[in-house]
């Protein structure tokens, strides 16, 4: 539990994934075409007369590169893999921020606020089948991994369509449970980190046993990243998180905080059903999830699923120094801000 | 070139082809969440309170079934990647009627119509997964073998969306030349049916030869077929087409006849450049068309592809009654009426 291992081990893989990235999605930019620019803005390499774009925080596929290293291979053979994790969590940030209509991501302008929807919806398309190439590219890898890996990936997708369905049915729901809300959340989120972690310990051709250690492990991870995602769409500062704050409340988002106060307080559950109005309403809305102690409850469910992926990550048995920052990586969770 | 011999196999071929796509979505209902009701829906299985759908013509999938066939191996061999085939096709258009607001598709409401933008993207990106997913299931075929059918479907995939930019950019051009119209075509068209055609032929293990041709016969024949389409766009009959008449005109599409026509007409230059008008606008607009000869002129071009159709198609060497339907297909182009 070593958050200097994971911190030098990030500084090794992340110039070569990026490099990855970049000759999957050909870039430099003389080579392409006005599709393509967009897809180098979303990444985060061109700033487009925008604010300079901090690329993401790459933190799927670092996991990919983790558990391979920590599986006992060659974490330069899972690079083609990472870089397609990465192309689908982007396609589907694409079209996500279409569908809830939020204009900021990683604090500059979103795809369809720059180019319109029709044209951003047809950019993430482009990624999505980016994404299934490069995993295609991974030639170093025998041809039963590749179509394997490639399973994982689609079946992860397949969940992150069903949740995303799910999420944009609950926003004109009156009412989700926490069991429906974890569902949504299995898909939307776990999923494809789950896949991540697998899709890294089956590159290296570990034991059944092993990759589904791994892949659990990613699956808690993900619940938990989802959850403090939550909590700070509605205690994160927009300067950390790059996002508006308040957006979710106002889009009447049923994250956990809303989904555990909305049990607690029939205030809350009024304020729910009617539209939404200005920013004394979210000031109010956040006073009552802290009254009802459903900030609190998140947290608690945070720390459980983490609990839960440290356990499966132990039992995966993952070594040397990528291992050890496997762990700090699960840790560093319940202390993120951005 | 018998007519006949294309609509006895095609009665042979479509009941297994639907069975194998409603497999792989997951048919009948009561399987099934919302989300993948939307698809079934679209898919011409469901009616959702509407008026009951005809299916899709299916072409590109039995596109594939019939070069598999033709060049001498078991068509069944090739159903999981003509399913996957129809179901990128089909992902495509639900994009593409958000995309251009399309309200009507086969004569019924488009899935975004019916359910909203945001969960109509969702339900495309699901049916592209499914593709992936589709033809991973071709487990009949070696690992090899399957990895390249993905490969060409992929790269098809990416031409398109390549395409399908240039087609939503070229709403907003001043001009377009027949040089970039035919590029555009050549990806949000022609490339998918090549896909089909070569998918079909490299699932039985043709000569690379052969699969040239094959592939170079789809591409001719998808030219000639948006051709026809871009015709009938215009003078095609709402109540055979299932699309609104005058919608390509009023979106400003540039289209094949206009862009011959604009090369030909002041007058329609002038038009085009000012914002769209009611319905004696889109009149007049058909009448400079006809006057100024672009929709002989597109004809011309449209039977320019299928002879090269014809003669890649000779080149490749089909055989028996599936090669005589292929033959007949191509044929069958020129008379389209919807």
């Amino acid at each position: 539990m070593n958050a200097g291992d994971l911190d030098s081990i990030t500084r090794e893989y992340l110039p070569a994934l990026e490099a990855e990235l970049r000759e999957g999605l050909k870039y430099p930019p003389e080579r392409v075409d006005t599709g393509a620019q967009m897809l180098h803005y979303h990444m985060g390499w061109e700033s487009q007369g925008q604010a300079t774009g901090a690329p993401g925080k790459r933190t799927r596929p670092l996991l990919t590169l983790l558990c391979a290293h920590a599986a006992g291979g060659q974490w330069r053979t899972a690079l083609p893999l990472a870089a397609a994790v990465e192309m689908v969590h982007n396609f589907s940030l694409i079209h996500d921020d279409i569908q809830d209509e939020s204009e900021l991501r990683r604090g500059r302008p979103t795809l369809w606020a720059l180019w319109g929807k029709p044209q951003a919806i047809n950019a993430g398309d482009a990624l999505f089948a980016h994404a299934h190439l490069a995993m295609q590219s991974a030639t170093a890898l025998a041809p039963m991994v590749r179509l394997e890996a490639l399973s994982v990936l689609d079946q992860a997708c397949l969940a992150l369509t069903s949740g995303q369905h799910s999420d944009i049915a609950f926003e004109g729901a009156e009412h989700v449970d926490e069991e429906a809300y974890k569902l949504m959340v299995a898909g939307k989120t776990a999923a494809l980190i789950a896949a991540a972690a697998e899709i890294g310990a089956l590159a290296v051709g570990v034991s059944s046993a092993q990759r589904k250690n791994y892949r659990a492990f990613g699956h808690a991870l993900g619940l938990a990243y989802q959850v403090r995602d939550d909590i700070l769409g509605i205690w994160g500062e927009t300067n950390r998180t790059g996002k508006p704050s308040g957006a979710d409340i106002r889009a009447r988002k049923k994250t956990l905080p809303v989904v555990i106060g909305m049990e607690q307080s029939a205030e809350l559950r009024a304020l729910y059903r009617s539209p939404t109005a200005g920013g004394a309403e979210v000031l109010n809305v956040v006073r009552l999830l802290q009254e009802c102690g459903a900030r609190a409850a998140a947290e608690d469910v945070e720390r459980e699923q983490v609990e839960i992926a440290l356990s499966r990550l132990s039992a995966a048995g993952p070594l040397g120094k990528a291992g050890e920052a496997l762990h700090a990586l699960a840790n560093q969770l319940l202390e993120r801000t951005h």
